[in-house]
């Protein structure tokens, strides 16, 4: 528990309309998009860096945890106060400070909605291209410290490749600039991707410099669906390695298609065992003439159903189906574990129809999607946690995934971050040489470990 | 000097044909393409990770630096072993050791000479598009600790952009990997590229896993030349922001065409006082449609010539002349200090006005070149070293160089890293804060201070 003197001093910092204390209030801080849940033991909305600043120096004096959170949208449990303390609510820092059409940078605060952020370019014929699921309620200081991903990465890369420079409150309660606003830059050691995905043990971000690339003229859609697994994986190698360059190019298997009945604006023949979406952007003349030898591709390899849409409200539909697929599986179990596993682009026919596998034999829902562009496979292991059967058979399956995962030269996470659901299974992944490099670095900004603590590591 | 017992001790390690002695022979790996030098104790050419842990763990307890080395082109003093100690050369790591174009990536050794992966890639149809001008030579170890950039960095990023995963034996001798052969990957702290631009102090890179592109299918060349700066920089900008995507987009100045005289293959009216050397990539159309609008930006802002290298050896003279450049300059004087500020977009015009201004100023001819396509501008300072006046101005000419890169934003090295030659300069950039957190995490990988010592911090 916090000291009551701790906590006044915080409120007089802040003041009282940004602090948090009665239970009720807390509580709604107390969880992300997993199900896990801890009780902080009191919620700050700082409005300004050296107010954080502060805020850490007393944690450091009164050994309290500090947890930055910024929509609470994370998959991995990363801003749960599992050791209670402060939850730094960043959604006040969340102004844009600047779009530079020159030198084709942003700079804002972390507590700016992405999806605003990438509304707020487009008015200048930029383009923001990391495009996570949950853009329209996540926020980009989120998108920094688990380092999202989403959909347009296949063609255009993650959150990191468009953060230049930072400014971030460290755990010592020091304020420093890592990066800079230009295009390249190798001053010592490279900081600035050091916090990308460091998921809020390192510091707390409270600047981010991005930079924006011209928006592609020209965008087509494409929907392609197959009888079998085995022809869609197929059509997914051949794409990539065809010199088509899809922007996106997502996966669906036939479980996920039933969780998005009535969602696609698609009648899909029944025999449809699995979906790929495409995007394909530049210049216009190009994008026909991609998209059609994509089509070729797919139809080649017999996809039965090819849907090119050229008109934007329905190609928005399609998006915009995909994007919900995450809400949509209450359809079929009213929980779920949400794994991202990433694997070579080559292994993806076998991590689908191994998964496949393995939710036969444990009799649970599990559904494959996501970014087979560049192989990072959003398995979700789908229960009802009233069901005691399916209830233990989750961490069963999970673990299976991971050990799949890594049979397959993959990793645990392509997006979402290790946090708390996946420290348990970390040293399936680094050596113990490794973490402890990895411990040190992390003692070395954190001595007393009052940054986030509990995450990442087991 | 190395007690006589551990030289025994690591000519039995890695064999009597892979070690050099005799001051004459260590003498040439004394240097890089500074002018600094500085003698090794011992210069070895290990044959295996296993067998550097080795000598990393024989460093650490004898206590000798290690110096890591690959082909020695660093512009920054980076690999002169300025403490004395073993130098490593890593030539001998010098296998390719896996192309996989259906994951579409490539596993090297750290001495594999860039070029030579290119052109091995493209044999695939594939495409490793980092391209440092010293690429024939350079090795990809190398290009990995500097994070090397190049001319083709606009469009499609620099050496960290493709590093997927690592090998290093740690300054402990410990051996780790690092990411994975996976697009994605968030597991743990960001190792690889912490790695990335390190600069031969946190570990000794052994293994590397790319990430490779489909080969655009079409290129066009472009070469435009300027009666003023302020036109060509104009035409800069104008591009950059016009959705013209060029994948290269290289700048030289008047002092830089005077070094090129008959190497380039465009007989340049007199009046020419800038050229802009462009490359556009991409699907036929496209690249025909946007090269055709960049000549008519050019045209527009009074380009006196315009020349479109439709033949592939005009194109291929044209991009050989401009990595002639830094060799060339012996034209206008014997010795140069060649910097590599990066400033941003903006930003372009101020600079290159100003370091006129200065070499005026001081009566010593400094060109400008580079990639102006991300504001990375390559300032050489020339001068006689056996004129004292001139020898005397150069620091003044750097340290102006450097603080009017600051006033514009801009970073001290944009690929070339801080070495030896920059480290005095390293807090007109980085705050006192900044440089503490970096020395402790220098410290948590390296608690004997044995790897490449005095590089990077003052």
């Amino acid at each position: 528990m916090l000291p009551e003197s701790v906590i006044r001093k915080i409120t007089t910092l802040v003041g009282k309309s940004h602090v948090l204390t009665a239970p009720e209030d807390r509580w709604c801080y107390a969880y992300d998009a997993t199900d896990l849940e801890a009780m902080p033991d009191l919620v700050v909305f700082p409005g300004a860096a050296a107010e954080i600043a502060r805020i850490v120096r007393w944690a450091n004096e009164f050994a309290f945890p500090v947890v930055p959170r910024g929509a609470g949208t994370g998959r991995t449990g990363g801003s749960v106060p599992v050791a209670g303390g402060v939850v730094l609510v960043l959604t006040r820092l969340n102004r844009i400070l600047e779009i530079n059409p020159q030198d084709l940078v942003a700079v804002v605060e972390p507590g700016v909605i992405t999806g605003r952020l990438q509304k707020a370019v487009e008015d200048y014929g930029l383009w923001y291209p990391p495009d996570p699921s949950s853009a329209d309620f996540c926020t980009i200081g989120g998108n920094v410290a688990e380092c999202a991903g989403g959909a347009m990465a296949v063609q255009y890369g993650v959150t990191r490749d468009y953060v230049l420079g930072l400014e971030v409150v460290l755990p010592t309660g020091d304020i420093i600039e890592a990066g800079s606003r230009t295009m390249k830059g190798v001053v010592g050691y490279d900081l600035t991707r050091l916090f990308l995905g460091s998921e809020g043990t390192l510091g707390v971000i409270t600047r981010i410099i991005l930079r924006l690339t011209p928006k592609p003229p020209c965008r087509q859609t494409l929907a392609a669906g197959f009888v079998n697994l085995a022809a869609a994986t197929a059509a997914v190698g051949r794409i990539l390695t065809s010199r088509l360059t899809p922007t996106a190019l997502e996966f669906m298997d036939q479980a996920t298609l039933a969780c998005l009945q009535n969602l696609l604006p698609l009648t899909l023949p029944p025999e449809v065992a699995a979906v790929l979406l495409l995007a394909v952007d530049g210049h216009p003349h190009d994008v026909a003439e991609r998209a059609e030898r994509i089509v070729g591709v797919c139809r080649e390899l017999g996809a039965v159903l090819v849907a090119e849409a050229k008109q934007t409200a329905v190609a928005e539909q399609l998006w915009q189906a995909r994007k919900s697929i995450s809400p949509a599986t209450v359809r079929l179990r009213p929980q779920k574990v949400s794994e991202d596993v990433a694997v070579p682009l080559s292994a993806i026919p076998s991590l689908v129809t191994e998964v496949q596998e393995i939710s036969r034999r444990l009799g649970l829902p599990i559904i494959c999607f996501g970014h087979a562009g560049d192989g990072n496979i959003h398995i979700n292991v789908l229960y009802d946690r009233k069901v005691e059967r399916e209830r233990l058979a989750v961490p069963l399956a999970v673990e299976e995934i991971f050990k799949l995962t890594r049979r397959l030269q993959g990793t645990l996470s392509g997006e979402h971050g290790i946090g708390l659901t996946k420290a348990p299974y970390l040293s399936l992944e680094l050596s113990p040489t490794a973490i402890a490099l990895q411990k040190r670095l992390k003692a070395a900004f954190d001595p007393h470990n009052i940054m986030n603590p509990g995450k990442i590591f087991p």
